[in-house]
Parts: structure tokens; sequence; C-alpha cells
């Protein structure tokens, strides 16, 4: 296959400059459709100037955003073209990308949009209102406060100015519906078998690397201000929140690529619960950076008390968003189990949605990171509340957001690509940006390979030398770094860092992005796994996978059971009936939370999404400590081996016995458990 | 049924008010939250006040719209509630006004926010540029004009100005889904069986009702003025602006019912088919009215040359708008016939809902009306490009646009009840309003009337006097009339005409949608007619369907040829192969344009859309002249008639002959063509 796809690469090379004469033309078109004035208007207006203004601006606007419009169009079919014929090298993020370049180049340097005067006010007022109200010959005109001016923005092309978005754009609207969807499309059980490394990865990961490039890039930074390169203020606190903002991977094209191929789904688990994760941290540990705020007249020394504040916001904010995720998803799971809304997909899926975008509101309402919450309400739901819709409300959900999430990536790469040429403020330091590149390669070692040194002690599947290759290889920048870095572009550090940041996308895009594949066979890692098969071919040889669940056993045997005894028979329809598994005592409580269905799954005793969390089989390996795994799909494809997986049933039904103080009835023909495979990915 | 509904009135109303009690709490609870500003960083950040400030102020804006989205899925649940127990006299629009109204009241009267100080800057200035920089000691601050502040504005309540959305938000972002869905889902058959009648309703009917009310509403204003009741200017062309704007109907709620219980399908394509057009007829209209502006001193003097140029550009932006919208819709089906996109349903779904985004854009980019463009592109996509679709691909956009429709009304609905109390600008004047009362029932009265009457000179299935009284009753004002006014609310005319609008807009879907089920039933109207059966039906007894298709037949004789033999070849994988359609000259070109399907279709003789436009069976009348209906579904369910329906099939197969100047096969087993009901809504 990839013999093939380099073979045909001439030809797709011409196809591709064909397209690129057109997106061209395209934006040229939309472009001069834009700014042209409403003639016809002109003269039957004159006398209503402040409206035909607003008609003007209202136009334009209208216009900016149909280039994007356009420019998303154009890599819709180009990537087709390239999906159609096996292109792999480039990704339709790569591709937003380019094509968000070429048009930055037009608005750069093709169009010429004559300035519209800008007024300054001198000294009126000696504070800066929300709202200005301005007394223009008796009429009072209403403006509100954007922000503060940097000062060198007045440049000729009001063009630019224009196709500029509202940095909290990203943050607020097209960034959500990203996280979201990568939570609600976790690959739960392969993700719930390495939680443990995942977590690590993330949290213990993330922070090295920040640290790690913060110290390189302040070494980097006094080198320069030593040399007399440094053109402004350049604070350790810069340095740090760049490391942060760094850390957050996005490997989307390479997990693209991992999912058509079919890669190894263990090596799939770990890098896009690490990506998903490490955005969540990297979110929390900038915004506690920019909060460290020493007391006294010098801001930039250390002082015990602001880095206590500053952890101590790291971890309010994080397990605050935390907790409004989870407590959203619990809420939307609890609606859906007691009211009978399925019956009605509309409402259903309109109430998934409305209450998955309040967790982002409720969350940034409350001073928390609305970013979190949703990642975290994402899980929830993808772990409690999908298993209540009604299978059509199921697939309307993810399809809904698969199109969200396709739209707002693409959308903010080609801004990406648009904005190396379109922004006002670049500073491109060459010391700087290849001493941050050196500190994110560094950053991402460091996160790794000890890590993964320290992980292979505890695991018994290891994690191999190739995988950590590919690990290290896959540490892409995305979406989160441009939208963190795009927030805050006042200073001069700021500015910097945001021109190295589009590089670093832009590098790791293209190139790591792009090498995925030869990477892939490189490091001699297996393509073309079917993620059930494998189950059942490692379960054939024996050796490989029942070490991984013994290694995440000691972090699951107190949530598995909490979550199979407790939350899913409260959330949802399956998992044991309450009347069982609750003491005595709540009685009452329990038969009103326990749903008819519960007695059913009681009689036959299986688990609904027995592939979303690990199996029955799975965890009776950590009771009974057999070091032969039968997980439902194993004992579904090799009918051979049902005595043993009648004596795990057992193994696991004495155990229940003891733990829940009640007698569970056990049929014999569970041979065949329901295997759905809705939520793969 | 309506009596079964009736009995538990009592009880219902008691569960109504418990929720009524709950939302009350929930939006408290999120009011609090918003209100309660950030202490824990305060004291680290009180050197960054510009930042801080507009933490608060996005901290402020997602309580705002939390306070939505809670009331939104209130909604949906009290809906749910409604429609589980068949509970029929409140729609959910109408509940949604209710619950905003609830909520205004609360923050009205309930919540006390601190006026945040208003800057009032001196004539510094002598214009009112786009954009303000202000020097405030040393920084400069950028401001945006927001518009001109009408001064009475100026309240204590900083909240209720806090919730009031940018009235441009209803027209760009919440109408367009709202009349795209509508152009989308338009039930094709009976649209096309009726379209003269909806024609003359939407064109003919609006502008009669517009200006019916606009010389009533200046008789009223008039005697104010005399009586001394008007405070302010009201002129003729503002009677004529309120005329037009509440011209547009919105039968939402009536048609809801109208599905639910299986209306006359008849009667439900004319009002859906008259209120989805005479939007776009009273957008445009209105626009034109406001261009109305004699040259001269007195610009509310009749000038003909300025009545020629409003007149000139009603048309112009009609046509432009609708030029546009068909003109993408024709591209989208290109591009999704001529590529294999359906291959990629998730590329296929984006590449639809962007070239239909990119419509209204174009549109308003290039001084149209996008939510005119919008409406046709709706309708052209349903028509050419929804065939092209993989079936996955049309699920996903109709369930798409399905949810985005009920989202955005139900979003407008809420906001209009809630803008009744916390609107800062409302002249309610019990004269204007009466007078707009008793206008607005006069205009619909000699719109309907005696349309029907001269209608009905010309159909032989007349519109029975039952259902010219149902239409009249279904005169319902919504969305489309609130966007409208509200998006100019700066003289006092305007302001009187939206508090006005809104009280129409409510007493129209309260009364007249809550008594629908009455009315049907008042005026006998049957209900649980299957569109289906209804055609078999109406063909066995044989007296009344055909004469709709006779009447019909001369405006689509050529429309549905061209249609049939060009366009449907053109843009869709069915019809006939243009390479007998088309003159031979143009053989290369035809060769080109036929997809490999039409060949085959060619041979089956049968349209895969056959129930999207009239069938063959239909239109054979017009060319036979025979008076016996034999369309596709009647020949489908009753068997028996399979020889008439083998005439009709050999006369239309004749008439091919004879225009196309080509020989078609014609197969002798088409007594079973396909009918799939995909569109059905």
């Amino acid at each position: 296959m990839l013999a093939k796809t380099s073979v045909d690469g001439s030809l797709r090379a011409l196809r591709t400059l064909r397209l690129l004469v057109l997106v061209s033309l395209c934006v040229f078109i939309s472009v001069s459709a834009a700014s042209s004035p409403a003639q016809e208007e002109d003269s039957a207006m004159e006398n209503i100037v402040t409206e035909k203004k607003a008609e003007e601006s209202h136009r334009q606007d209208s216009a900016d955003l149909l280039i994007f419009i356009l420019l998303l169009t154009l890599t819709i079919l180009t990537i087709w073209l390239f999906k159609h014929r096996r292109f792999r090298f480039l990704h339709e993020t790569g591709l937003a990308m380019i094509y968000g370049l070429i048009v930055g180049v037009i608005l750069r340097y093709a169009v010429q949009v004559p300035r519209e005067p800008r007024v300054i006010l001198p000294s009126c007022v000696n504070s800066s209102p929300a709202t200005l109200l301005v007394n223009v010959s008796g009429k009072l005109y209403e403006y509100t406060l954007k922000g503060v001016n940097s000062g060198n923005e007045m440049t000729d092309n009001e063009m630019l100015r224009k196709v500029t978005f509202d940095p909290e754009v990203f943050f607020n609207i097209l960034l959500p519906p990203i996280i979201f969807h990568a939570g609600y499309s976790l690959k739960r059980r392969h993700f719930f078998q390495n939680m443990g490394s995942i977590l690590a990865y993330a949290f213990v990961g993330t922070v090295i690397s920040c640290f790690i490039i913060g110290l390189l890039m302040y070494g980097c930074v006094t080198l320069m201000k030593h040399l007399g390169r440094l053109g402004g203020d350049f604070f350790f606190t810069d340095c740090l929140f760049f490391g942060a903002i760094v850390s957050a991977t996005d490997p989307v094209t390479v997990l693209a690529i991992f999912h058509e191929l079919q890669v190894d789904v263990d090596l799939y688990a770990l890098l896009f619960g690490e990506s998903v994760l490490n955005d969540a941290v990297s979110v929390v540990l900038s915004s506690s950076i920019v909060a460290y705020q020493p007391q006294g007249d010098n801001s930039h020394t250390f002082e015990a008390m602001a880095l206590l504040k500053s952890l101590g916001m790291f971890l309010g904010v994080f397990s605050g968003s935390f907790s409004l995720g989870v407590a959203t998803g619990i809420v939307t799971a609890l609606v859906t189990k007691f009211t009978k809304l399925r019956d009605f997909q509309l409402l259903e899926t309109a109430l998934f949605f409305l209450m998955s975008w309040s967790t982002f509101l409720l969350a940034e309402a409350c001073g928390f990171t609305g970013v979190v919450a949703v990642l975290f309400c994402g899980i929830t739901q993808a772990h409690y509340t999908f298993n209540n819709l009604s299978p059509e409300s199921q697939d309307r959900t993810k399809q809904l957001f698969e199109l969200l999430n396709f739209l707002a990536e693409n959308f903010i790469f080609s801004y990406m690509g648009l904005t190396l040429f379109t922004f006002q403020n670049h500073i491109f330091n060459t010391m700087f940006i290849v001493g941050a590149f050196l500190a994110v390669f560094v950053g991402r070692a460091a996160n790794i390979y000890p890590l993964s040194l320290l992980l292979n002690l505890g695991r018994r599947n290891k994690i191999r030398s190739n995988f950590q290759h590919m690990m290290m290889f896959a540490g892409l920048r995305g979406a989160m770094t441009f939208a963190l870095s795009i927030r805050d572009t006042a200073t001069y550090a700021r500015q910097m860092m945001f021109s190295t940041n589009l590089l670093v996308v832009f590098f790791t895009v293209w190139i790591c992005g792009g090498g995925t594949t030869q990477m892939l066979s490189c490091q001699r890692i297996r393509v073309g796994v079917d993620s059930d098969q494998e189950n059942s071919m490692s379960f054939a040889d024996g050796s490989e996978r029942r070490s991984t669940k013994q290694e995440s056993a000691w972090l699951f045997r107190i949530w598995y059971n909490f979550d199979h005894n407790y939350l899913k028979p409260i959330l949802t329809h399956s998992g044991p009936p309450l009347t069982t598994t609750l003491p005595p005592c709540c009685g009452p409580l329990a038969r009103f939370l326990t749903s008819p269905q519960a007695y059913e799954n009681e009689c036959q005793l299986k688990d609904d999404d027995s592939d979303l969390i690990l199996t029955d089989g799975d965890i009776s390996l950590t009771y009974g400590d057999i070091t032969v795994s039968t997980d439902a799909t194993g004992a579904h494809t090799s009918s051979g081996l049902a005595v043993d997986d009648l004596d795990r049933e057992l193994a696991y039904g004495d155990h229940e016995l003891v733990m829940r103080g009640t007698r569970l009835v056990l049929p014999m023909d569970d041979s065949e458990p329901p295997f759905t495979d809705h939520l793969r990915m």
C-alpha cells in the first residue's frame, strides 16, 4: 500500500497544483465581491450614515467568513481526492493549513483595501469602561471595549485586520466541540486498560515537559539577552507559560492514519488518551502560571506564597472543572434514564446537545475552565448517558459531534495557515525559534522515555522501544497550542511565542504528520490489526495481554467495582440491580433507582456495553488471579474455551457472592455475550 | 383524543406549575453564580484591570447564555411531558415563550445588579467611526461601534442590558437554519401540485396584506395624532413597514399539530408553502420600504421616482437572492454528482452544510438577502442534491437541520418571552395595539378570502370554505416578524411597532396555536389522513384529485418537461439520459453530463424520486387530457387498475416520442414503481 502511494506521487502533485490555482481564483472572486460597495444604495441612504456603515461592515464580515467557508469546502474536496486515491502524506488539517497559507499570502500582498480612518481620542477619560457613549453632533453613539490596542497594529492593509477573528472565538466556540468529541469518542476499553500509563503521561509527563521546556527556553532567552538579540522583556514565567502551552499535543494527523491502517490498539489508546488529557492539563497549567503574581515591586521574583497560590489554583480549577463536567454528565444520564425521552429522538438529541453545552457555560461562569469540563463531560456522557439513548440518538449525537469536530478543526488549521501572513505583530527571532524547536524535542523526550522506563517497571505488557519512539515522533502540536497562544498577544514575549508556536505546529503537522506511515514501517509497528481479532489472537498465544490487565488491576479493583455495582445501575439501565448491591437499609431508594431492565439483566448476567469498559472476563483476573485472559470477545470467537469461560464466571460469581453479600443467579449459557461495536472509533 | 386531552388538564396544570417553580430556581442559581465575582483572583490580578474586566464580562456572557440553554432544556423536558401525554394545547414554541416570560419577570423585578458607570464623552469627535481608539493614561484602548444609543436606555438594571442580544444575531445566525430547514423539508409533491395557489397567496396575498395593514394603521395613527395620543413621528412608510413585517406568517404550531394529526395534505401544503414563501416576500418588501427615500426636504412625501426605485429594488433583491440560492444549490448538486464524495459521509455532509451556509454569506456579501437565498437554496438542495447524497448523508443532513431548526426556533421564542419584560424601550399604546390587531385580522382576511375566490375560479379542486377559515385562523406570526422588528428599534415608531408585534405574536401563538385542534373539529376538517392512502382513496372515488392536477397543469407543462428532461439528468443520476433529450449537436456534452445510472433508468423508465415532484402519472394528465388520476401510488395500492396504468404509460410514452423525437423503450411491468418516502415531513 505504501509503495503504491509513492508511485503515483507526481500525478497527484500536478492535481494539487491545479487545485491551488482554483483556490486562488475562488478567493479572489470572493474578495472582490466583498470589497465592491453597494452603489445602488448609496444615493438613497446618504442621510443614514451610521446604518450604512453598519451594513457595510456586516457585508464585509460575511465576505470574510465566506473566505473561510470556501477554504473549508476546497479542503473537503481535495481531501476527498486524497482519500479516494489513498494518498496519506497530507492530512486534511495539513491541507487546510496550506490553503490558509496561500490565502494569507494573497490577502497580504495582492489585495489592497483602502484604510479606514481610525480616530484616536486624546485623554478625554481617565478610565477604560466597558461601554463608552460618544456624543457626536447631538447623537449618542455606543462603543464597546474590544481590548488594549498594542500600538503597532496600525498597518496599511485594513483587510488583514478584518479577517482577524477575536481570539476568544477559538477558545469559546471552536475548541469545545473538538474537545467534547475527543472525550465522547475515547476508545474506552483500551483507554481504561491503559489508564495508569495514560494518566502518567498526561499529568506527570506534561508537567515535566512544561518545566524542561521552560528551563531550556529560559537558558535560551538569557543567552539572547547577553548577545543583545532580545527586543523586549522575557521573564521566567513567560518561559514556563511557553512550556505549558507548547506541551499540549494534538496528534490528530497521526491518529487518523493509525485508525485507517488499524495500528496496534494499545499504542492508539496511549497516544489518544495522552493527547486528550494533556490538553486539559496544559490549559489549567498555563492559566495557573499566568496567575502567579508575587506581591511587591518586582513581580517576576520567586515567592513561595504566590507559587502555592498558583498550585492551589491549578488543583482547584482542575478539580472544579472535572467535577462540573462529570456532574452535568451524570445529570444528563439521570434525565435520560428516568424520562421516556427516547421516544422522541429530536428532543433527546437536543437535550444531550444542550446539556453538554451548558457544562461549558457553567464552568466558564463559575470561573473554571470550560474546555476541561467539556472533556470530562464527554467522557461521562459516553460512559453512562450514551447507554440510555435510543439507537437513533446514539447515531445522531455521534454524527453531530463528529461533524462539528471536523468543521472546527479544519477551520482552526486553515486560520492558522492564514494567520502566518495576516497577523500583524509577528516576531520571528531565529535564535528563539531554534531554541524552541530544540526545547520542544527535548521536552517530549523527557516526557516519554523516562516515564516509559518507570511505567515498564510496573507493566508486564511493556511499552516497547519502538512504541516509545513512535510516541516521541507523534508529539504533534495543534489546535490547543494555537488557541492558547493567540489568546493573548499583547506583550513582546507573547508575540514571539505566538510566531514560534505557529512554526512548531506547521513543522510537526507537516513533517511528523506526513512521515507517520514511514515511521510506522521504519519502527516495524504492526498495522492492519483488528482490535477484536487481536484480543482473540493474543488470547490464543496467551502471553501478552493478560499482563496488561494484571498491571492495570490495582487501579481498577476499586473503581470497577464501584462503577459496576453502583454507578452503572444508578445512571443506566445496565448492571446488577441496586437492590442486590446496596445495603438492605437503602431498600426503597434502591428500588426507586433500579430500572426494570436491571432485573432482566440480573437474570441474564450480561453487561450490555461490555466493550465500553473492561468486560467481566477482564476484571475476573483481578479477583481470581488466573493468568488466562477470557474476555467476552475471546470467549465469543473461540468456542473451544467455553469451559474456561465457565470457570471464570464461577470464580467471578463466587467473588460477587462474598462482596455483595447476596446471591446471584448464574446461568451457564453465557458463552455468547452481546457484543456491540457502536462506539468504536 | 381531544376529549381525553381536556380531562387530564387540571393534573397537567399542576405539573406545569411545579416545573415553573423549578425553572425559577434554576435561573436564580445561574444568575447568582453569574453575579458572584471571582474572589480568589481579585487580589492576585489587581494590576491587570482590563484583563480582569474582559474576563468578568466573558463570565457574565457565559452566564447569560446559560440562562437560555437552561430555558431550552426545561422547554424540552416539559414538551416531552406534553407529547408523552398527548397534550396539544401548548406547542414547544408557546411554552418557550412562557418560560422566557417568567425569566424576564424575574430578571426585571427580582435581580438587582449594580450599575456599571458608563462614561459619556463630550463632543471630542465630529464623526462616528467604526473603530475608536481611546488614549487612557498612555494606553490605547480599542472600542468598536455598537450603534446609536437611543437615550432612554440608561436604566438602573445593568442585568437587563446584559441579557439583550445583538438584534442581528437573530437575522444572521438563528433565522438561516430555520428558513433553510423549511425549504429543505417542503413537502414537495403536494407543494408542486398546489404551486399556483401557493405563489398567489405568498406573493399577491402578502402584498395585499401589507398594504391593507399599512393603510389601516395609517388611519389609526392619524386618528391618534388628532386625539393627541401619539408621542412621536409615525409616517406612512412606517405604517407600510409595519404591514410588511407583520405579514410574515409562521404557523409552526399549527403545522406541528397538522402533521401529528395528519390533516389533509393539500391544506398542509397550502399553509406551509405560503408561510415559507411569504417570509421571503416580507423580508424583501420591508427592506424595499425602508429604502424608499424621496429626494428633497420632506422625505415622507410621495415621489414616483423613489417608488420606482423601491419597486426595482424589490425585484432586484428578490431575483438576485433567488438566483444565488438556486445557483449554489446547483453547484452542490453538480459537485455531489460528479465526485464520489458519497463514499465518505462525513465529508459529504460537511460539504453540504458548508455550501448551504455559503449561500447565505454570499448573498449578504453581495447585498442581497441571505435568508431568501437560503430558502431557495434549501428547495434546490432538496430537489436535486438530496438525490445524489448517500442514504446515510440524507439522514444526517435531514437530522442536522432538524436539530438546528428546533434549537434556533425555541431560542427565538424564549427570547421573545424574555424580551417582553427586559427590553428597555417598550412603548405600549393601547389604541395602536387595538388598531394593529384589527388591521392584522383584516389584512389576513383580505389575503385569504378574495384570493381563494379568485383561485377557485381556476381550480377544479376548490379550496373549500372550511379550508379558507382554517387558513385565516392559522395566520400566526412568529420568528420572522420578531427578527424583523427587533432589527431596528431606534425611533419611536419602530419601538411601538416592536412592542405591538410582540403582543401579536404572543396572542396568535397562544390563542390561535392552542385552539388549532378545536378549530379543526369545529370546521370539520378531516384528520388522520395518510397522504399515500388519500391518493388512492380520492383515486377510488375519482372526482376530486384529478382536478388539482388539471388546474396546476398550465404552470407545470413547461417546467416539468424542462426539469424532467434537462435539469434532473444534468444535476442528478435520475431522469432520462441527456443523449436522448438534448439535440444531437450537443452529443459530446450530453454524454459527459449523463451519469451511467441514467442509461439504466432509461431501460427501466422509473423515476427514483417519484414522490418529490409530480409523478409520471400526475403529469400524464396534462398531456393526455384524461380525467382519471393515475399517479404512481394509486397504481401501487390498487392493483385492479393496472390496465389503466398501462394506458397511462402508453399515452405518456407516445407523447414522449413526439416531444423528444427519439424512441424510448417502454416496459410493461411498471405497475409497481419504487416509492420512497424519505423526505416526507
